[in-house]
């Protein structure tokens, strides 16, 4: 087989077979095809792009690239959930203990990854000792035990997606459904949840600024999922505007502790109903009328909150941080912004605050770079709110005061405010199902 | 300047800035452009295409990557000429020392190259003693002296393109017409000729095998060298089946002689009048009127085999050779090609026999490959011969048997004999001229 034809052929819009696929990931992986082979590839896949057996053969490629994580070890049904990322996005940290509270087993893998924050495991990193450094054994055990377990992505897990990835990235061919789908369901399937329900965020801070595109993914990773075997469905959720009140590492903790406590904002809620619901559903353990009152029930009866801490103490965390959340580590400033005139809220671009926030020091643009987990924005005023001239927008917190200075201003420019109230948008946009 | 931006752009079909095509082109000759962003954006090309502005911007930045011949020590009006080559094309071989016949002086620079056959100077090389390695003095004199020196590429010619073009070959980004003109013009334009005639195939053995897309690509490379401010023009030549009678090395350069003592093959010498024709009339050495009795005359006169002869010796060739063909090394096996049936020669595949004078040795397939200089084919009958079954079609002329054996059956399958006479080809489709 030589990867000119294989390019060849995909310039010329033809199908490339399961075998094919198979041996150009393989070579890759190995580092025996030249990465200026592959990026025509993917350029070449951008503009003619993949078929629905051709997205599914390149998942299992990559995902048969490296391990796969077998959770045999673990008795009932898994759960897994996955968000395509937006900003104030802390629904992991909330739905986790509540899955795991209702019985449920999560067994979760989590990056760090680049963006306006960090990833969930910097998130839990805000309580000290806190690990997820866990070795195989300790990580199936803890499952068992309390049916919770986040690790760090040790394992050599879809190395292939990892490389093609970094390649992507730098050849401008991130921007392709096929390519995004099987990145994202590679890594879910190398792991052996039995069910896997996804987040996709739409609006101007999601990666699919359009609801079509977000409904197009959306379908194409159920359909890999279930082909694959996995009961996989798909929530579409609102990120024009940041999820929840808080834009931070340690504010988002905050945040997901009171919504552990029963005191969450009602977006984050909506979206924690909406998959919860799902998993539930797949998973056997609810129907369609009783899901959402069960993880309502969970919240009221204080079981959430205890898996939560639970959960903390399993992996080496003070968990005294849970029910003292005064005891988080606090930026030096808390900057008001101001509104600049009288009006309703219209909008707030979720994108320019994750750059408020990655610009305070809360996100990573490089690997390397340490995250400041107190810094951050609290929004009190969300779309729809009407606001007084100078009343009180949000609060910025942070460690250096020209730093600090600058999110202000910026801040101001990412609400929108105008004479009259917007439409209302709704959180829940769409659940996709698998067709079968 | 980032080279991702500049995928992303020629990806959403926008236009390269000049600055930008040159900061392209100098960084990636420099080695500081990473292969797999280049062939990413080749590939975006091949999808989106350059306007013409932009091919002219890739011509002029591949021409500026390395030295540009200065030409200005040989008095009067240089004149070059290009094809972009097909099966049995020994054009060169006679239409150089016709030119310089007439006063016009020819100085070409050649290449040896990969395909069925060697290039213009393999070709020479059967000459023994000729060599085409002239220092830039001597190469200049003998043009001033006998009007004609063809040298081998040994300056840093647009080097750009030699890199690009590895690229393309490997990336299957090859078929891209604004590629193909500006790699062409690139190398004709680092020479300081001031005129310029290509030679454009068409037809099963030339690159462009659709008559449209051959059009295409003469009027874009015509446009960049008027641009470039040299006069140009093009003639689109018939190469559906091969050119002449003579294919192989040794056999072409045979053939070249008897055309320029005034027995060359009709469809050879129609080539020869037609881009003859417009090298005198750009020149300004002829009138559209008398252009071709000229070019008759000077080979009638004796002129032109006497200045071939010149210019052979003046590189170093026995010169004898010119008046005693038979001098030239002959092949051990000289087999017949018998018709299967009766009827006419509706079609010879110059592509097929192209691929049998490589297979017996007479071409490239790798840069290191050696030419056996006596091996190829001889047509006794080409399109629209009437032949009895077993009549000679043609000669294989090989240096092994079993190589030859199969060449003759490989040669029964490039012809097609049916009962019907097939319509006429005319040699020459079209000219091009500039459009200003």
């Amino acid at each position: 087989m030589r990867m000119y034809d294989l390019i060849e052929k995909k310039k010329n819009k033809k199908a490339l077979s399961a075998k094919e696929i198979q041996w150009m990931i393989h070579q890759f992986t190995k580092g025996e095809l030249p990465d200026y082979q592959m990026s025509a590839m993917l350029m070449a896949i951008y503009f003619q792009g993949l078929n629905e057996q051709e997205t599914l053969d390149l998942t299992l490629a990559m995902r048969d690239s490296g391990d796969c994580l077998d959770l045999s070890g673990i008795t009932g049904i898994k759960a897994d959930k996955h968000s395509t990322g937006g900003v104030g996005d802390k629904i992991s940290l909330i739905l986790s203990p509540i899955i795991a509270a209702l019985g449920i087993p999560m067994a979760k893998m989590s990056g760090r990854g680049l963006g306006h924050t960090g990833g969930t495991i910097d998130k839990l990193e805000c309580f000290p000792g806190f690990t997820t450094a866990l070795g195989k054994e300790q990580f199936i055990q803890n499952v068992n035990t309390i049916k919770l377990a986040i690790a760090g992505q040790t394992a050599n897990l879809a190395p292939a997606d990892k490389k093609l990835y970094a390649l992507r990235d730098v050849t401008a061919t991130v921007d392709q459904m096929s390519l995004i789908a099987s990145s994202i369901m590679s890594k879910k399937l190398a792991l052996g949840s039995d069910v896997i329900v996804l987040d996709v965020k739409t609006g101007s801070g999601a990666f699919m600024q359009q609801f079509s595109d977000a409904k197009a993914l959306a379908k194409m990773m159920v359909s890999i999922g279930t082909m694959a075997g996995r009961k996989t469905s798909a929530v579409i959720t609102d990120m024009d505007q940041p999820l929840g009140n808080a834009v931070g590492n340690s504010l988002e903790v905050i945040e997901a502790i009171n919504a552990l406590s029963g005191n969450g904002p009602a977006d984050v809620m909506e979206v924690v109903y909406a998959l919860g619901a799902e998993i539930l559903i797949l998973s056997g353990a609810a129907k369609k009328d009783d899901a959402v009152e069960k993880i309502k029930t969970c919240i009221t009866d204080g079981l959430a909150i205890q898996k939560f801490s639970e959960f903390i103490k399993a992996q080496g965390g003070d968990a005294s941080f849970v029910f003292h959340t005064e005891k988080f580590l606090q930026a030096k400033y808390k900057m008001k912004v101001a509104a600049p005139k009288e009006g309703f809220v219209q909008k707030i671009c979720a994108k320019e605050v994750g750059s408020v926030c990655m610009m305070l020091g809360g996100g990573r643009e490089k690997k390397e770079d340490v995250i400041d987990p107190s810094v951050g924005i609290y929004l009190l005023k969300k779309r729809g709110s009407f606001v007084q001239k100078e009343e009180t927008l949000a609060y910025v917190f942070a460690n250096d005061k020209s730093k600090g200075e600058a999110a202000v201003r910026d801040m101001i420019h990412s609400y929108t405010i105008g004479k009259d109230a917007p439409e209302q948008e709704q959180m829940i946009k769409a659940v996709i199902h698998s067709a079968q």
